[in-house]
């Protein structure tokens, strides 16, 4: 099971990294997490430089991808090289999910064509003025692509992908180990509260 | 005004990122938030390679310092090179806050002498051991000295040192620029009931 968050030059810290610690909290040898990158470092939109784990390539071909955000957004959707290769992602055959800005990429893609989207404040026009119905709210998924809004929303589309490949305790557990000490149950709580509607609806038991 | 965060091999990703990311939403020539390592790469618990921004000579020289955490503390608390560049952190010229197993490090200084602390639920028993009274809430400070638990705590230090260093109005502004959309009211009031009771009390009117 591979999870790659794609991360750009100009990267937002917290958009490629809570949802990485989160999804970390899996372990076995059939779970990898990495950072996809297009080129063998990048540097975020505060100065901190993180070397490429996966290439966009490759992440194409993962179980599910998260698109980061980051300052440089509105200039990767222009970057044909990078938009070529994306163009291989497929909710068909792997989660998509979308952090803040990230929802740009996706809306460039023709996947948000039927589907609302949560994203953040600041790129709210941007994403509207592609066409997407944008919500005031932190979560939101539909099948298999997912869009968050505000970088401490991450938790829940983490929450919602564990959910979706591997099970509702094990997204538990996740988020027991990342909340803070003496808010664990409140924390959990509200993950839930913004997870659960989205989430596919348990098989009806056989009479 | 320089930031340093401590961020030593094994690092656990959310416990620097998160701190970096608020602290970062203060714009201006004179803030500066680095990553302070004893080597010119790091690599996280998840296998993340971060390059060094700041040697820990240099953060020792900070206004302020967070000490993050990750898998392999109790080695660094070990390793007289780092320990020993580590002493000249100094409370009384200093900020200095720590997250999770970050305590360890201010516990083996003798900083958390006389000091309550928090810290994650895995490196509770070793702060105990190291003679530290450890709380069961997610932030508590004295003074100069923050400690905080579980790696979601990471905003209720960031508020914490933003606040101390300029201003309870530029914390808040961080604070509601990285919440999730839709639930910014509730981050931020939840966040100031963690750190308000440890804010200097404001000075009184004069009559």
């Amino acid at each position: 099971m591979h999870i790659a968050i794609l991360t750009f030059e100009g990267y937002n810290e917290l958009d490629s990294i809570i949802a990485l610690g989160v999804l970390n909290r899996i372990k076995g040898d059939d779970w990898q997490v990495t950072i996809a990158t297009p080129t063998p470092k990048v540097t975020s939109m505060n100065g901190v430089v993180i070397e490429q784990m996966t290439t966009l390539e490759e992440a194409c071909d993962a179980d599910a991808v998260i698109v980061g955000s980051g300052i440089a957004t509105r200039e990767v959707v222009e970057d044909p090289a990078i938009m070529g290769v994306l163009r291989r992602l497929d909710p068909s055959r792997q989660l998509v999910a979308v952090q803040c800005s990230g929802a740009l990429v996706l809306a460039r893609l023709g996947l948000l064509a039927d589907v609302p989207a949560c994203t953040d404040l600041t790129t709210k026009p941007w994403v509207v003025a592609a066409g997407v119905d944008v919500l005031d709210q932190p979560f939101f998924a539909r099948d298999n692509v997912a869009t968050a809004g505000g970088c401490l929303a991450s938790p829940y589309l983490a929450a919602w992908m564990i959910t979706r490949l591997v099970g509702a305790e094990a997204a538990e557990d996740a988020l027991q180990y990342v909340a803070p000490v003496g808010e664990k149950r409140e924390y959990i709580d509200r993950a839930w509260r913004n997870v659960s509607p989205y989430l596919p609806a348990p098989a009806p038991a056989l009479i």
